[in-house]
């Protein structure tokens, strides 16, 4: 896991329109992830943020408090990158040096832009807490003309990006197979718990299927 | 979640030697978490690589291939960002806008260096092994002085460095309490799964306890 930078710019590969399987694969990961972390530079220092998203089409979605400096230097197009992680498992090798991890990453470069499209900026935030929570939009009471005030959306196109997978057991040498060690994956999984209602919930009002049967999707493995 | 980011970069607080309780906050984050996202920069674009940490008291140390893009900015002094995030729960409010992520996310800033020292190089090793997998490294076969030789190592002082949390339940408007919409939280827990033995795994070897019963180590909320 600690070597999958690409050694250059290059080797981050640009979308083709007909990299079907390289998109479907991106996009399978986008879906799956729950949030991102975002680099930004401000003033020579890169800074890493961790923050909710969603995708619609080819377009990555971020919002939050106009204060907020990552959006706002998002907004104002400085250079960005937003990359997702989804931790498989933990493989063990017969020996410390092969030891690794199961993953599925993506990496989008690129330059974002604030969204001042009504209808836009509306979708993205369904978009996003649909991401979040598949099935809470049409449950939630919708963002009034003050709290949408309150909100910047920013969209980051999904275009110079990448996959990096990495899956199955361990790649020991050969002359390691006669260790008397144990080796194989842990694998690792992001479970939900039983929902805890809000201390002043009203009473009466049941558990909703999205939040007592919660589990992310899973699009297959790229 | 997606304004977590510090408004200046002198709102990320420098550690006093006496904060003892931020200190420990952030080293107990650092200490749950498997591996960290990185930021660094090159000819101003940023990017974010995931990458396994460890750390060994005021150090964080990461490793790889010398042919990494990363370790090798790292490594020559580049401003550096590394964040890790830990994903609490999901924040279900009874309006789309207060839904929100609990999270314990810590931010180092900073600037690295290589590792030359072998007792050190060895020591980060270890405590990386030791980090992903407690009780690992007695097991495994030691790194080779090949393998060590194709293992660039650097670290990271946790000097200036935050932590943010987000925790309980919605903060919702007064006004909506009264609305028919469930409102909770959906805790969300890394769990591990039955370990997979390697297909070419010698007969008669045990699954080792450090596979069977893997947990992240909770070192109390902060």
């Amino acid at each position: 896991m600690s070597t999958v930078a690409p050694s250059t710019r290059t080797t981050v590969r640009r979308l083709p329109e007909r990299g079907v399987y390289e998109r479907a694969a991106i996009e399978a990961i986008l879906d799956e992830g729950l949030f991102c972390h975002v680099g930004f530079v401000v003033e020579d220092q890169p800074y890493v943020i961790p923050c909710v998203y969603a995708r619609i089409g080819e377009r990555l979605y971020l919002h939050g408090s106009p204060a907020s400096r990552m959006l706002r230097a998002l907004a104002t197009g400085a250079p960005a990158c937003a990359t997702v992680t989804l931790l498989d498992g933990l493989v063990l090798a017969r020996s410390a040096f092969h030891h690794s991890v199961n993953y599925r990453s993506v990496v989008i470069l690129g330059t974002a832009s604030r969204v001042d499209d009504a209808e836009e900026r509306l979708a993205a935030l369904r978009a996003t807490v649909e991401h979040v929570v598949p099935g809470r939009w049409n449950e939630a009471r919708r963002p009034s003309a003050a709290e949408l005030a309150q909100t910047l959306v920013v969209a980051l196109p999904i275009d110079e990006a990448s996959a990096k997978v990495r899956s199955g057991g361990p790649k020991d040498d050969a002359g390691d197979h006669a260790l008397d060690v144990w080796a194989g994956v842990v694998p690792l999984t992001l479970v939900a718990g039983a929902p805890i209602a809000d201390s002043d919930l009203r009473e009466g009002i049941a558990i909703p299927a999205h939040a007592l049967r919660y589990e992310r999707p899973r699009r297959g493995e790229p």
